[in-house]
């Protein structure tokens, strides 16, 4: 194991995320930053907080000066913040001592940090929008498809009664709706800059709030109306909202790992992993992935929810333990995402395996609680679920099917439809499609 | 330390929530329980799925019947739900053999468990609502008493520059605006009925989509047009919130044990805390409490976000996993919620402290910033930083005031302004503003 | 869901622990506090600190008089910590002006609190080594019994090789024995008495060290030798110790659940659950309690590891940390501790159902491995590799077994024992056994 | 923020460690992966497994080949595991035929992975006891130093009492020496080879358990007498015990950042970070390092002791958790045992603003306990109580210092001693002159 598997050679495959990991490396930390400096001095220059040719020359300058990340590790280890480092460094490649001193007038370190943490948010944001619409769009064609194909539902992993494979696609894409629908209420109270100067009130900034109106203006972020440098709610919101969504992804990762287990069968993934030693193993590799990105991602909020108990004006503990957890809580619900797609597109659902599961011992228990309800006709519910009790002991003991020893025990009731799954689908097809239908329409919304 | 501190003799007043904790006892469990049933009995006899006096007959009964929580720990300790037993001890006491059969129609237990949680949660958020509103309408009061007062903002626990308290304040405030907006968002997706039958197809319940649309009705809840037994990220989005909410308010007891430190006491608090040997100190109990409900519910928290990785159609170990960490959540977050009205109507700020803590060594640090801005208006930005550093170095060194060194070194320089804390406050006052109109208008919003 | 499961009436059974939460009832919390009030007064009356007679006095009344928890309540709520409001009652109860003064003398609240919690633990974890140890018996018997018996080994759920039950228990059994041996170690560090007063330096004590040890001689606990008010590692390693635990007895519940799962079946469970409307199912309803309160102790224990972080001499906020989590915590273990034993005591594995598992498709694939070393006698392992990979496709493309594809491509080849799950098993007899042996000497051991 | 910290070249100077870092990055990762088929394929020789000559070749080339991490990243996305394309590349590089089919005979990819981590987890273990020794002996020195240096007592943040400052780094040290402690006990349970074959149980390696044992010695590590693939209770016990030392040094990083609080301090550090708008300001950057660090690793721990609860023989989920978070585990508490030894030797506490702590209001407050002890000889202990209770107030009321009012109402007492803060240091300098004795005995044991 190397340190941090998204970054290694060899794991970054399968754990990393190429596209919303480049918006997390020291290059991108660095080019951030810079764009955050140049919007505020052009901000501050057309305000006339600086002079207007120094905000010019700064911003250009901004996007297109080469600073080496390596050189601020000096900086860095000393102060703990980049900023100061890079301002210095900024300041000196510029040469040009008329505008150098306006480089970062009356802002603070973590004005520019949050700010450009949330110029890669946003990045990031998108991207997983794209994926999420496209793991969505997948899964309601599956769904759509599968709407009647029957199959075991399992409970506490005991087979229960017939259901549809389109309505358990539904159990997995549902949720990732209503995780669309959480971001998008979360992006304007995330993707804020922040201006608030050493301890929140901007008071070593001249018309600070109008600054700040043009810099969000400037860099497509929302105006916050405010300081949140001490208010982290909002980063924890999505650090729980990351969560949220990988566990909904981790479900359906378990559910295919339960799914395609031998014996079992009923899922085949198109993609699985070999093993070292053994031909005839196909494992499901990305399914337990998504599980184990699930479980470290709900670890890993621990830490970010508990970093919003943040001290005072500034708390260097907290705002760390931020910096610790958080760009590798995106890139893997990142990753998951891009997992989650390939796997619901490429999923092959085996139903004649899924058949088979309804009745793995060829006793039709599943059918019991119908056959319940269908007797219930014929005398009260308890009794009738007491009889059905006796016949399944009766049929598990004398290995005899249950529906021969109902319809032999109780000729007078019609008991067809209690055996024959495609009749007791109940609402497994209607969900299938509605959720189908959702996922069309979330489709055709982001378009 | 008892099992469980809020429901404790001792510490229930310290760190449980009587009013709160009324809806989370066994006796609550079971008339929740009983009223889903009812309600869904009469919904189930009005469209003709059970003979309609059945329902009514039921419906009646499950408001008037005492059933002894203990007499289901049996069945409990067998099958973990309480479903079965209730529903047999139900019929029982029932004595009418012509409506018994019907309790319980075609439902499964999770769905009388959700639905019942569902009709809980609804009255511990309606609680919560309320001290959240009179939580924010305190704080927006102080907020405005206190918009001009000056106080040394902190980071790293460090003096950085002057703040104003009613800043401060709003620093603890608008986080709870933002929490009752995601509340507001949550609600439909959390006051849901569950109605889905043993494997979510609904499969033995006829008319099973209406009953679900009926039962909503009937219970003020809403209706999730679908199954979500096995989609629980709507419950791990509530965990989230009541874990976000947690530590917000922590945020705020953990600044108040930092400013009611000796030599500090810049707040006094109404109700504190003395010692079992010491006579003279008054320790921060609630805010301490408030920080230890934060941290205990981010830990919490992570069982909850794990238990969203549910397995198939219904998954014990998760779901269970809910039930050992769910309650204790809600009612700690509600504690926490009336410890912070309480804290906020009556903290006591002692704004001469204040003003002594802006300048504790009686150098007048604390304008060094304001005065490199002073200075770079005679110099470039960093030949004033530079001086500034070396003013205050000499100002440690020889033990003499900033400001004196600085007048005496800078005659040129109008050094009033950055050394008075009044006149530094920047966005302080208006921020402290802003934030207590925010709160006017959530509570007029409220009522 | 009640607040807390394990003191329901309704959910007591299932998730709590009446031995071990007895321990963790306020009258037990006030009866231990009293004990250690009552033995630091005897030794303070024996070593002259106090008369002689106030501490003998004290001493025996602290063994017989009766306090109500709840009148202790309105102290707690104001001070966090009961011992003043306990002393104050202890005193009035005493009616002895010429003792009282002299209860609690030159100690701290915390003080009382450690010890009697160091107290409480003792039995809870001399319950829980019972407990471990008939676990650990249980899973020997079991380990030797069925040492030879071939079951199919899994990763990743699939079909790997054949291993032996034995084996596989002995994957449950031989962390415990480890977990018993962490557990002796931790022991002296946990089970200490703390006398430490007000910050640590006893300066109110006369003696105090001479005092700390014969109060640790008098209850039966370790000296620390010093104050530990502040550093609570040795908590934290207790709590860290529950969860290590709760994990491996979770591991046993988890493979029990997919032991059992239907269209497996290769245990059944002495006791498992009915459901509310499937007559035919029966849950595995006590291994997923199992692995809800593994799931659970991990997310607590985040928690616990936190408070360790103990600011200065006396942490308000990381201490109550550690009370909402570690009673649970105790409990849940040792309820976990009830469970295995009665699954480890209970289970049936289905030795015919095993045998079937290690081919369900009747494709012998599972010897696939075995095959491939076989002809690594006739050709190069990678050759061979390859060549059993190819057959596995036919036998999986035509539906015939790989043996028979094996013996026909491959008449040179011996593949007899290949194919033969009982030749197949290895080490896992081998290691059965050695558990089984070291489960009894543990026993014996322990006796 | 970088994906990565550790690995950043901006951050990994404050947040990462470049001597443990290396063992954790891809090359080492395949250096250690082929360094054991090395050492297997010659124990297999020796034994005649398979041929001594292939046995001899491999495991020389195993030590002089190039493989490169990035050229296994196509075979990491198939199968999560790196050994099939590393056996595979490395089979290819060896260019002998006749050899090439011997390496990694009979084993499966996790013993390979295991066995590689136990190696380079010795490696780290004995750096850090290097690092752990050395802040010991520092914090000895330390305490040594200041055992009579009077200082604060300060619980919930108010003086309490006074106590020593060597008594404080005593709290700091004690915890260390524990962990020492410890740490010695687990790593026999750690430190072992894997030899487990696919399932556990060797089938497919003739003389498995001598090869195992043949291993262990080959390598240094021990031979764990059976398979462990499936027990992973030495890897969450690992964990937490980082975790559990993360805690204890993240305390002295809390106490540190405390205690440098502006209007405080009472310790200066040799090294802190500067702020890029404040000139005056020195942030305690480390510290606060040490605790966010803290606060990680118990969150990175909670995913680790959900890990152990690993399915049947191999669990793709759980093993990948392990992956994820134990190596930044590792380097992280690498890093706070080296910022914790930088900052025992750095650390330059004030005595004056110490002795200034014990009084900081002029009032003599902290001399209350003590107080109500000296005038307990001359009343009863809870009116002693009361009356002092009274002259605070009065104190506080009148801004009046308490020795005079004491002096005034009890001319009768002698309360020198009282208000003398050297003479109230209690137990504090044997705690630290014992701590500091320890430490000693620990470093000359460690020689």
């Amino acid at each position: 194991m190397p340190a941090a598997l998204p970054d290694s050679a060899i794991y970054g495959k399968l754990m990393g995320d190429a596209e919303i990991g480049r918006l997390f490396t020291d290059a991108a930390e660095v080019r951030a930053l810079l764009l955050v400096e140049g919007a505020l001095a052009r901000a501050q220059g057309a305000a006339g907080v600086i002079p207007e040719l120094s905000g010019t020359f700064i911003h250009r300058a901004a996007m297109e000066v080469q600073i080496d990340p390596a050189g601020l590790a000096e900086g860095v280890a000393e102060s703990a913040v980049i900023v100061p480092a890079l301002v210095a460094a900024f300041r000196k490649v510029l040469d040009a001592p008329e505008h150098a001193p306006y480089v970062h007038w009356g802002a603070t370190s973590q004005d520019i940090m949050d700010t450009a943490l949330a110029l890669r948010l946003r990045q990031a944001i998108a991207i997983m929008e794209a994926r999420l619409a496209r793991t969505i769009g997948a899964l309601g064609t599956l769904a759509e498809t599968h709407a009647e194909t029957p199959m075991a539902g399992r409970s506490y992993g005991q087979i229960a009664v017939p259901t549809g494979l389109g309505a358990m696609v539904a159990d997995w894409g549902r949720p990732l709706l209503r995780h669309a629908e959480r971001l998008e209420a979360l992006k304007p109270r995330l993707l804020r800059v922040q201006l608030a100067g050493a301890a929140g009130n901007l008071s070593a900034m001249d018309q600070g709030p109008a600054i700040r109106a043009a810099l969000a203006q400037a860099l497509g972020l929302h105006d916050p109306g405010g300081a949140w440098h001490a208010q982290r709610d909002s980063v924890a919101e999505f650090a729980a909202w990351l969560t949220g969504l990988s566990a909904s992804l981790a479900k359906m990762g378990h559910d295919m790992v339960l799914l395609t287990q031998t014996g079992i069968g009923e899922l085949r993934l198109a993609s699985s992993g070999g093993s070292s030693t053994m031909p005839q193993k196909q494992n499901p590799v990305l399914p337990s992935v998504l599980v184990a990105l699930g479980r470290h991602a709900a670890a890993l909020n621990a830490g970010m929810q508990g970093a919003a108990i943040h001290g005072q004006q500034r708390d260097g503990a907290a705002w760390f333990t931020e910096w610790l957890a958080l760009p590798q809580l995106v890139i893997g619900t990142g990753r998951a995402l891009a997992i989650a797609t390939e796997l619901a597109e490429g999923v092959v659902p085996d139903a004649a395996a899924m058949r088979a599961g309804l009745d793995p011992d060829g006793l039709g228990l599943i059918g019991a609680e119908a056959l319940s309800f269908a007797l219930a006709r014929h005398m009260p519910r308890p009794e009738a679920q007491a009889e059905v009790k006796a016949l399944c002991k009766r049929a598990l003991a004398e290995r005899r099917p249950l529906p021969d020893l109902a319809a032999e025990a109780h000729p007078e009731a019609d008991l067809a439809a209690a055996f024959d799954p495609a009749r007791q689908l109940g609402t497994a097809p209607d969900e299938a499609r509605a959720f189908a239908r959702a996922a069309r329409e979330a489709a055709s919304a982001a378009d």
